[in-house]
């Protein structure tokens, strides 16, 4: 090997390295495969990994090398170094994470990528998750209990002059009761995510079916729409306040309700619809839900009580004479690590005490702003739905 | 600037373009935005690009660029240059591509990515796609029609051992004209595809919507399952010929067809049955669908007639005497950039002539092994199904 080659070589990885503390070493990577490695739920066809081991490590490796000098591993809030292996490819075996849904990530020469060995979920963009096993929590797995269906449905909305889809979850025998009638779950989900995220990353569908099977639940549909919506010619502007969600609103109470009415079946009265949602969609709730109790009677903020919650409520209980009648429900929930809401949720419920008026209140132990929380939100609110 | 950081910076993109002809020169990119530049179908809702001109130019951004030196994108079967712009982001302005489903990546320093701004989709493994549009075929785009859901249906597969899941397009009208039974076409993805592919990057449920609408096709359920399966314990085993398929034949006839007609108002009988696929799915619906005429009547081939057509065929032929009265439809399509398949299809075609059957044959014009080969091939073949 000349000298100026290994000039080339050696300013190539200083320069290229500089977001790391170091170059990867070629050939540096070796596990020990005992045959126990078992591809993670959300690993694709074609991939093997990441893979996850009985003791609970989990080896990730990334595919497509190209000529990269360095690779990173980024998830739950650790940063790991790859290594290659003597075939070239990098990989990282770490000791485990939380539980449930951790996003991550590979970091190859500082450009963040996802990993196209899993299957990608929207959290502000296309992400790769990690779906890590939680032991004692079986109830969001798909089980041999009877399952729903979980339809796209497409609509036009007047309101943004554009098409749009909801996910419909009608639980199991909902083909074959066809004389029965259901209530009905608005779910929103968080500013990160779309409309198909509560039944992709957050498995309502499974957590519904299984509460179900166990009769802890009420047979329901579940109603996912997109949460973002502005009036033709708004795009793009900046919108604060209750101008925010203005055009959501009318879209979900002028537009979806109706149309869900109309194609499945419902029961169409305040009594028996429900809305809640998490972070933003919690937010919507209080701004939405909270306000027309015209049209909704049990209500749900999954780390969602927004900052201004007091004004809200309080316009609220002065608008509605018969709050503590119209409101069947009022349920609160946020992960532990979430000092933010667990501050809203507690302010709330304080109002609400001194109100008179008896609300729910849950904490995730040891979750943070994730799906594991708000998966969680879902299995203690659901059970509590349309007990009449 | 001194000599010895000229010299690590020359040297970093020498080596780091190794594998394009140039590295990107900083700022040197600029494009009029005239205001006309609209998000394409795909590009997400954090994202802005691409963008397609009415003139018909589609515009690129990378925007995660870390340190890359060079990025390139791939698409349709071409190779561009991307320039960084005066805040340091990647562009790329092309002329346009071949009409419908076009699939890019960019290539970071020699990696190949996915775009990080648009949907992905399944085609081995995840990538990204450009929807281009081709003005004269509005017929897959969403309509102001009447439109179908589509259903994620789960299901426990005793062969496989494993939960799977299908997509269920049950047609308008389905859940208000509830005493209606509805013929079944069960359609099969390609072997890049997955389950959900044909009412993703197949856009099937649309296609089926504007020709119920137009009153072109009739109402119809469409099935569709993952084509991959495995008896436990044969993963990761090296299957040839027939074995290929015989774990996916026993769940599609004894364990999928009779859980739709099960769950939905199918009309149960091999008059009312159809099988389609493209590609791999074409390959086994010639495997399967045309061996099981106790099972199926009508059957289609996209891009999909297997290289030992003669062979099997001469197999269904000997097994059924009644071949000519059992089968009601027998309709092959490819691509003209497709000569393979069109060489096999004209063999089919001269076979069955031979033998006294009147089978259908479609060449799709200008397009390849895609998405908007198999999405004409649909459009065409629906409206020749149970026609009874």
């Amino acid at each position: 090997m000349n000298r100026r080659f290994i000039i080339i070589l050696l300013l190539t990885i200083i320069t290229n390295g500089a977001c790391t503390d170091q170059a990867g070493q070629t050939g540096t990577f070796t596990v020990e495969d005992d045959g126990q490695w078992q591809k993670g739920v959300n690993t694709h066809r074609l991939s093997q990994f990441p893979r996850i081991h009985p003791d609970g490590r989990v080896w990730f490796r990334f595919e497509a090398p190209g000529t990269a000098m360095s690779v990173m591993l980024r998830i739950d809030g650790s940063a790991y170094e790859m290594q290659q292996d003597t075939s070239g490819l990098w990989n990282a075996v770490i000791p485990g994470t939380g539980p449930g849904f951790q996003i991550y990530s590979f970091i190859v020469d500082c450009t963040d990528m996802i990993d196209p060995g899993s299957r990608p979920f929207y959290v502000n963009g296309y992400v790769s998750a990690l779906e890590y096993p939680a032991p004692d929590e079986t109830w969001y797995l798909a089980k041999h209990v009877p399952h729903g269906d979980v339809r796209e449905h497409w609509f036009y909305s007047d309101v943004t002059g554009s098409f749009r889809r909801m996910f419909v979850y009608t639980p199991p025998g909902y083909d074959q009761d066809t004389d029965t009638r259901y209530p009905v779950l608005y779910l929103q989900h968080g500013g990160g995510e779309l409309e198909n995220e509560w039944t992709h990353g957050g498995r309502a569908n499974f957590i519904l079916d299984n509460l179900i099977a166990e009769g802890k639940a009420r047979p329901m549909l579940i109603v996912m729409n997109l949460g973002f919506a502005t009036y033709p010619g708004q795009a793009g502007q900046a919108l604060t306040g209750n101008a925010r969600w203005s055009a959501f609103e009318e879209i979900l109470v002028d537009e979806v309700i109706p149309d869900v009415d109309k194609y499945y079946r419902t029961m169409p009265d305040r009594q028996h619809r429900a809305m809640a949602g998490l972070s933003m969609g919690g937010g919507q709730t209080f701004n939405i839900g909270l306000k027309r109790l015209d049209v909704f009677s049990h209500l749900g903020f999954f780390s969602g009580v927004p900052a201004n919650y007091e004004e809200l409520l309080n316009g609220v209980l002065g608008q509605w004479p018969d709050f503590h009648q119209r409101v069947k429900l009022l349920w609160s929930g946020a992960g532990t690590e979430e000092e933010r809401f667990i501050d809203r949720q507690e302010g709330l419920q304080e109002m609400l005490e001194e109100a008179g008026f008896e609300a729910h209140y849950y904490l995730s132990d040891g979750t943070a702003h994730e799906w594991q929380t708000w998966r969680r939100c879902l299995h203690e609110f659901a059970p509590l739905l349309f007990s009449d």
